[in-house]
C-alpha cells in the first residue's frame, strides 16, 4: 500500500474475509480477518464495515464464508440480511451468492465489478464538477463505503485526477461521524483539500455562496427515484433547492431497486439511542434523557438534479425509463 | 433549591458573581464564584455562561465587578464586549451598567427585569403551543440561557404549566451540544417529555408529520427582523417553510437591535476548529483535518412566522413598526 492508496475495504482471502475495521479510523488503519458469519454480522451491525456497495460485497462474501465452512447457506443469508434492513445492496449481494453455483467465485466477481462500477461512476460523474468546484458531501460515500474508489467521493477523486481542483465541505455526519472520521481521512490521504463542518452549518455556507454542488451516495434508490441515504441528506436536498444549488446522487445502477415503489415503502432502520446520547464513547446527555435515532431519511426524486451512475447520468424523469429497460436483465 | 428548580443561571452576590458552570452540565451542577473581570471573560469565552439574555446580565455584572474592585470601567467594558462579537445583549448590558450612576444596582435590576421579561414572553407565547404540540427546538434557549425561566423553553414551560402537555424534540446542537447537555437537562428536571435527536434528523421528523412547530431563541434580531441564532437554525427555518410548519422566535424585545439593519450587517463569530474536530478532549477527525466553525447563522425575516416577545406576539411586518415606536424609548 503506497501512501494515499488504501487496501481494499473488504476482500476475499482464500477462505476468509479481510476488511478495514472502520470503527478504529481515523486513529489507526487496522485490517481484521473474519472467519465466521456471526463475526461478519457483528462487523456489519457495529459499522466496522458499512456503505451500500461494501455491504453488497460483504453479503456475498458472507454466503461464501458459510459455503467454505460447510455452514447452512440459508441461515447465513437470513442472519446477514437482518443486520441492516435499509441496505438493498446487502440483500442483493447475499441473494446473488446464494443463487450461484460457486458462491466464492460469485463474491469475488461482485467485488471486482464494484471497483469497475465505481470508476465508471467517476468517469461519467466528473462532468458535473466544474473547475475549482466546492462540493458539499454528507456521510462517507468513498472508498470505505465500497470495495474501493468510492461513489460520491469517487466522482470527486475523478475530478481531482482530471485537474479540476475540487474542494470538499465535509459534513461531520452525526451520530456516527462518518464524515469527520472517514471522509476526512480519505480526502486527507488523497491530497484533496477539504474542511469539516457540523451538519447544521451547511445552510449558512449555502447562503454565503460557498457551495457549488451537493454530492452524496445512497443506500437505496426507489423505482420512483426517491433516495434513501444517511439521515441529514434530505435536509441538504431541501436547502440545495432553496438556494438553486444542484443536488447529485452518485450510485451504482444496481442500487436502484425496481421492486421498491417509493421512499414510503422503505423500512428505516432505527439504531441504538446511545449513538445520539454519547459522543465518541462519552455520554453527554443527562442520565434520564432518551433519543430517537433514525439512521436514514428519504429525499424525494423531485429534489434530485441527477443520478450519477455507471450507466451514465440520469435525471429523475429518465431514471424510471432506464430501470424499466429490459436490457438491464441480470445486472 | 427544590427538585426541578434551578439556582439562578447568574446572580450578583454582594461583591462577586455566582454562576452555574455550564461546561460541567449535565454531569454536575456546580455554581462558581467569579471575582475578576478577567475570570468572567474566560467564563464567557469558554461558554461556562452563554445565551443572549444571560450574557446581558453577565455584561452588566462585569462592569459592576470592576466598580467594586476599583478597576477601570472602560477597560472592563472593552474586554467584556470583545469576548462574543455576535451577542447584542452582552454589549447592551455592559453599556447600561457603564452609563448608570450605580453599576451594581443597575446590574441587579437588569437581572430582575430579565426574569420578568421571560415570564412575560411565556405568558404571550403560550398561545402558539396547541394541546399536545410537538415542539422542535435548537440549542438552549432555556433558563440556562437567561437569568432564569427561559425564552423558547420559557414558552414550553408556560405551556406545560398551563396543562397543554407539550413534547419537545431537542436538537443536540453540534458542536457544543447545548441541546443534549443543557436543554435535555432542563426539560428532564422540569418533567417535560422530550427526545434528543441529531441535528440532521429534523427534516425526516418534519416529513413524517411529527413536528407541529419550531421554537427557537435568538442572539440578535435585526431591525429588518432577520434572526441571528445558533448555527443550524437557518436550516430548520428552510425546512419548516418547506413543510408548512410554523417557525417562531422567542426573544426579549431588547434583543431586537434597531441599530442593525439586516443579517448581513452582523459579524458572525468563528469559533475554535477544535470544537468541531474533537469533543470533551477526544479528537475524532484525522490529525491533518481542519474545520470551519461559524457559531451562528442568519434566518431571514421572511422565514419567521412570529416573534414571541415580552411586548406580545409580533409578525415580521409588525416588527419594524414596533421597533420604530417612539414609546420604546429607554427600554
Amino acid at each position: 500500500v503506497t501512501p494515499g492508496e488504501l487496501p481494499p475495504t473488504i476482500a476475499w482471502a482464500g477462505d476468509r474475509i479481510r476488511l478495514i475495521d472502520q470503527r478504529r479510523l481515523p486513529d489507526e488503519l487496522v485490517v481484521v480477518e473474519v472467519t465466521t458469519v456471526a463475526a461478519l454480522c457483528e462487523c456489519i451491525r457495529s459499522l466496522a464495515v458499512r456503505g451500500a456497495p461494501a455491504l453488497g460485497a460483504a453479503g456475498a462474501m458472507g454466503v461464501a464464508l458459510a459455503s467454505v465452512r460447510g455452514a447452512s447457506l440459508t441461515e447465513a443469508a437470513e442472519a446477514l440480511i437482518g443486520t441492516r434492513p435499509t441496505a438493498v445492496n446487502l440483500a442483493a449481494g447475499v441473494r446473488r451468492a446464494l443463487a450461484a453455483a460457486d458462491p466464492v467465485a460469485e463474491a469475488v466477481g461482485l467485488a471486482e465489478e464494484d471497483l469497475a462500477v465505481n470508476r465508471s461512476i467517476g468517469h461519467h460523474g466528473v462532468t458535473v464538477v466544474g473547475h475549482g468546484a466546492r462540493v458539499l458531501t454528507h456521510c462517507n460515500a468513498g472508498a470505505l463505503a465500497c470495495v474501493g474508489y468510492g461513489t460520491a467521493l469517487g466522482v470527486v477523486r475523478a475530478a481531482h485526477d482530471a485537474g479540476r481542483s475540487p474542494f470538499v465541505w465535509v459534513d461531520e455526519t452525526r451520530p456516527v461521524l462518518q464524515g469527520s472520521r472517514l471522509t476526512a481521512w480519505e480526502l486527507d490521504r488523497a491530497g484533496i483539500p477539504f474542511r469539516v463542518i457540523v451538519d447544521g452549518a451547511a445552510g449558512a455556507l449555502m447562503a454565503a455562496g460557498e457551495v457549488d454542488l451537493v454530492l452524496v451516495g445512497a443506500d437505496r434508490v426507489t423505482r420512483s427515484g426517491d433516495v434513501v441515504n444517511k439521515v441529514g441528506t434530505y435536509g441538504l436536498a431541501v436547502l440545495a433547492r432553496h438556494h438553486g444549488i444542484p443536488f447529485h446522487v452518485a450510485v451504482p445502477f444496481s442500487t436502484i431497486d425496481p421492486s421498491t415503489g417509493t421512499g414510503a415503502d422503505v423500512p428505516i432502520e432505527e439504531r441504538d439511542e446511545a449513538e445520539v446520547l454519547a459522543w465518541a464513547g462519552r455520554r453527554v446527555a443527562p442520565a434520564g434523557a432518551r433519543a430517537r435515532n433514525p439512521a436514514f431519511d428519504v429525499t424525494p426524486a423531485e429534489l434530485v438534479t441527477s443520478y450519477l451512475t455507471d450507466r451514465g447520468i440520469l435525471e429523475p424523469g429518465s431514471l424510471r425509463l432506464a430501470v424499466d429497460d429490459p436490457v438491464r436483465g441480470g445486472s
